[in-house]
């Protein structure tokens, strides 16, 4: 039917589409090194649909809102993202600097519904002039996808970026290219993150629609680094159908592909993050109970310093998944770490043999916790990581 | 009407109550000082009616299970408390053990329907050999509130006890003592922690019941140091009513000052915590949307770690108010560092002046933020700590 092929680098695989960034000066080198950019594009040599998911965040950024004034519907070939500054509680000023920067980028470039998204500390109007300056300095037909992708970054340790091709039987194929931001500020209601995806495929909006949806519920909001959800939360997918081809089942298993590995990425990178443990509920009375369970083992600060620590420490993970409120009993109870069973009901206390397989197990970068509440059928799994002194002192010292 | 004055010391100044401990090796000398007790009892020389709190956490520990198997409104003259073992997640065995220590107990000494409460690592069986041999070395007859007190201690970094006299005005009074431990998962719905109420006065089990739940929830309830609720958490409250005083506003007022100080107490000694803050959500359109909003900033990790950075960081206070998902508007929304107005619709970003006044509250181990949701008349107080790499450190390695 069709093969997934990974691509080398980004966005640059994706016909018809250029991005670049340059450095305005929001961004300064601390210790002498290569300063990465501050202001970033993506653009399309012709009309894209677009879909996008945003944050759940009550108080939505200036670019969330400006985008949600385009009518329904609106194509658009031109994204625009500053970092270091969210645009986020400016209030309608936030969104008329928005007005103001797009009539200066039309001064320069002819571009269709430009939109905006926006990265870094809350409560300050952006730099209008500086950011403006960009317009001059960008090369709007680069394809410089790794740039772009170290542009959007704030705490994050190293660049995401990702590409497939999906190549169907009758030869034809289509591109998906993507990157991403994001380590702190990452949650179940969509993890704090910007993430831009674009596509050749030939796809209709309403998949489009669909398969971002699904796909965002399958990666980004199952992952969690501090339980905070951002004011800029954003995923877009822009689709210039350049390539004729379409696959429906092809399209939807690479993006989700890429939706899951940006999101592994994230959490990877959560903010002084070692380990990467998935953690599955499965044996609950219900679909939301399992949910409940599973994403309050993934945001417990001690079920996360036990992981940190390499305690091999049923007791937190059992009251955590007690605490979170649903159904359970003590003697229907199973864990296991991996493979192996460290709780039951006629199996409590850890012997020697069994805590050092565990110990084995947490030693590792990336482990399953699997919790069998033995009520019934309905599971979850979603995915956590460590909490490490790092953690604290980042966002110590980081404003946002 | 009635005077509340401050005792020194705690459980002693009430009548007819005994207390004290001993070590029997379970706690064991990390650096050749003196090591506290690890088994500890709290009794009265005539029976008490008892009321008691306990944890939200679905998995309860065992000694909840044997106290709530007494037939409701029974009587008591004896607590018996165990440090660095939870007696929880072990099943049926985990009650058994209760009941073979309290025969040999009562073989030692005439108790009446003796209740039992532990804390430390969940898991493990009971040392029963252990604990019973704490029958021939404790003196019933002692008074060593100070003891007793350092003796249920766990992560706790300071012994915790208070006493109160309610002097009425025709000369009676009465007295009420508490020790309390506490430190880490300390959380919403009923923090984390061990509390002993004794009190002599001639109070009705009725006013019992309703003044220790309403203190509970205006204490323990609004704190929070990391989101988690243990399998243990208890408040026990025993009248055994030796004094003939009794005053309903009097003993509800001492009551609640016992339960708010050592409330404040705890968080204080949340694990690594330098910082107590007052987060005070009003002007929500319901309590409960204040009370979801102020439990999440007490909660929130970004909040926590930006209170340990100093940094006067209002947007992370907006987001997370915002994250709650309760109805705002941020045109509405006012925030308070104490008296300084740090955000509103036509003053959000921060001058120099204003920002060097919030790092001079910032720097108070005691400050107090007050959002306005500027929409209804629902206010809400919870009471959070900052989160320091000590925070890390102390549950990275105690095993719970």
């Amino acid at each position: 039917m069709f093969k997934i092929i990974p691509l080398d680098r980004g966005l640059e695989n994706v016909k018809g589409f250029y991005c670049g960034a340059t450095n305005v000066g929001m961004r300064t080198a601390t210790n002498g090194t290569t300063v990465d950019g501050d202001v970033a594009f993506i653009r399309s040599t012709t009309p894209c649909d677009i879909s996008s998911v945003f944050t759940s965040n009550t108080f939505q950024a200036a670019p969330i809102k400006h985008y949600q004034a385009y009518p329904q519907g609106f194509q658009t070939d031109f994204v625009l993202i500053n970092a270091k500054n969210a645009n986020a509680m400016t209030g309608k000023k936030g969104v008329e600097d928005i007005d103001y920067i797009i009539s200066k980028l039309q001064n320069r470039l002819d571009v269709l519904n430009p939109v905006m998204s926006s990265t870094g500390v809350i409560g300050y109007r952006l730099p209008l002039d500086k950011i403006c300056s960009a317009f001059d300095a960008l090369d709007f037909n680069a394809t410089h996808s790794d740039e772009t992708a170290r542009a959007i970054m704030t705490t994050d340790s190293f660049k995401k970026e990702l590409a497939f091709r999906v190549e169907l039987n009758n030869g034809e194929s289509f591109n998906i290219g993507a990157i991403c931001k994001g380590a702190g500020m990452i949650n179940p209601a969509m993890a704090t993150m910007l993430c831009f995806i674009t596509t050749d495929a030939n796809i209709p909006k309403s998949d489009m629609d669909e398969l971002l949806t699904e796909g965002s519920e399958a990666s980004f909001n199952r992952i969690s680094v501090d339980g905070d959800t951002s004011t800029n939360d954003t995923v877009m997918l822009l689709a210039n159908r350049q390539s004729n081809a379409y696959h429906k089942e092809g399209f939807k298993e690479a993006l989700h592909k890429i939706m899951f590995e940006l999101a592994m990425m994230i959490l990877k990178d959560g903010e002084g993050a070692n380990k990467l443990v998935a953690f599955e509920v499965k044996g609950a009375k219900t679909q939301d109970e399992a949910k409940k369970a599973s994403m309050a083992l993934s945001n417990s600060l001690l079920v996360k310093t036990a992981l940190f620590g390499e305690d091999p420490n049923w007791g937190r993970i059992a009251s955590t998944i007690g605490a979170s409120g649903i159904v359970c009993d003590e003697e229907k109870l199973t864990i296991h770490y991996d493979d192996l069973l460290i709780y039951s009901d006629t199996f409590r206390e850890l012997d020697d043999e069994r805590e050092e397989r565990a110990y084995a197990i947490m030693k590792q970068e990336r482990f399953k916790v699997t919790c069998d509440i033995g009520l019934g059928d309905a599971s979850y799994l979603s995915y956590g990581c460590d909490l490490s002194y790092e953690y604290v002192k980042i966002n110590a010292e980081y404003r946002t």
